[in-house]
């Protein structure tokens, strides 16, 4: 993001890593030794980390950005924390004045340098029309949910939940494929385009395949564990509003269980050794 | 099925049901009062039945086709029954030198009549030979997957596994955005083309929204008890190869759910209404 935004507009940078923060100075952002430093004198703070314990920390935790940021400025909330979580911390920022744009955002690291990014936005006009430079030069698609900070984390929880059931059916979908004796590479070639298909199956497809040939296995892209926050998410939201989830339930199991299997930092494909483990000892009769 | 073949083979037809044998009659088929006596001098038998109970009787019942068909006939299993069931079926067969060939199809009576079925194939070269001819007429798309009957049955498991759970996933995502205030409708266009979509998301998702207006809801396309007996295959299957399939699992309970409620004979979009029922009242807080 600073990679995009810093050839265009004014950029400070916290970041609690040095050496990225040394990098990211060379990408023409000014180094800022806090979040609060960051923040000073800003119209627009873009928050970008990983869970709300580090929203909280980089916001209202000591040096956090909040007690910078003069009335009328905007924090843009990019990462996927849930509806309430967005809706607390703009209750809290509103206290000062401060207004919030919640956009979470789906693309990753490289799509983000090249303003690729999706992002679903829940915020009011004033706050919008703020954050809007910003939210242009980091955003192909733009959609407006509602005028909520939380509707956009909403939107977010939805395409979430789509998302980590559908990889964890492509898990299941391979692992039977083998089970039965089936090639997985043929089977990914003949459903992917038919009923049967998803985005998933199509790009997570052919990395699980790749998961039991000899060689590396695929590359990072997406780390497993982040389902494992995001899932916790959507049932936790599902919970609260009383609507069963059981499939999103079961594949929230599925990522647990791979990173008990040591899965965490790996592609989020490897969970289908799970349930189809790569040595030939564990495949069943 | 025998409205596309009729106009290019002579063709033999019974049906349970005398009604349908009479308008299959209209369409140039000539009308036979049992299985056997369709089968009688048959180079093919096409066999298009609801489950491995009616394959039975059919083929080994009462006045059954197998009886009258000559070494070297091949029959063409088109039903979704399963590897197993398809295995013992060819076996039987061959205690009377008839040949199988496993083709489960996908694409309902319109597409067949169109000849624009998908046939997954599992039938040694000598069986698909024979049954080449017919299979062309129906099959837009044929894919041999394997030379066992069984195999054609395996590939289809694994596309009902998706179908199934993908449907499944988009009630879930479809309650879960009425739960937290979104408009259905606007949440499957806002994610129906991402990495959240799939077929089913795009074809049944406006049919589970359409189900929430008032009106005559969708029409049915695809009944829901289908899914009560394929995602029971899935599970069985599955179990005997000692695969974990979680999430069709729970799929398959939001289908005995969804029959249990009534639905049975409805189309299978109607399964969000488990999870989100049409009134207002168990919508949750």
């Amino acid at each position: 993001m600073t990679r995009r935004l810093a050839g265009e507009l004014p950029v400070s940078v916290y970041d609690i890593a040095a050496d990225r923060r040394a990098a990211l100075a060379a990408e023409g952002a000014r180094d800022a030794a806090s979040p609060a430093e960051a923040a000073r004198d800003a119209d627009v703070v873009v928050l970008a980390v990983r869970d709300q314990a580090q929203v909280e920390d980089a916001l209202f935790g000591e040096n956090g950005a909040a007690r910078a940021l003069r009335p009328g400025a905007v924090v843009i909330l990019t990462s996927t924390v849930g509806p309430e979580a967005a809706r607390t911390t703009a209750l809290r920022l509103a206290e000062r004045g401060v207004l919030t744009v919640d956009a979470p955002v789906r693309g990753g690291p490289v799509r983000a340098g090249e303003g690729d990014l999706l992002i679903v936005v829940g915020a009011e006009e004033v706050a919008l029309k703020t954050a809007r430079p910003v939210l242009d030069l980091l955003a192909s698609t733009l959609t407006v949910v509602g005028p909520r900070p939380g509707d956009g984390q909403a939107m977010k929880a939805v395409n979430q939940l789509l998302a980590g059931v559908h990889i964890a059916a492509a898990a299941e979908a391979i692992a039977l494929a083998r089970g039965l004796g089936l090639d997985p590479a043929t089977v990914v070639d003949s459903l992917k385009h038919g009923a049967a298909g998803s985005f998933m199956f199509a790009d997570r497809g052919p990395r699980m395949v790749q998961t039991y040939d000899d060689g590396p296995g695929p590359e990072v892209k997406s780390r497993l564990d982040i389902f494992v926050k995001d899932m916790g998410i959507v049932t936790g939201i599902a919970k609260d509003a009383h609507v069963p989830v059981p499939l999103a339930a079961a594949a929230e199991q599925l990522y647990l269980l791979g990173e008990r299997a040591g899965l965490g930092a790996r592609d989020d494909s490897s969970v289908v050794t799970v349930l189809s483990p790569q040595s030939r000892e564990g495949e069943g009769r």
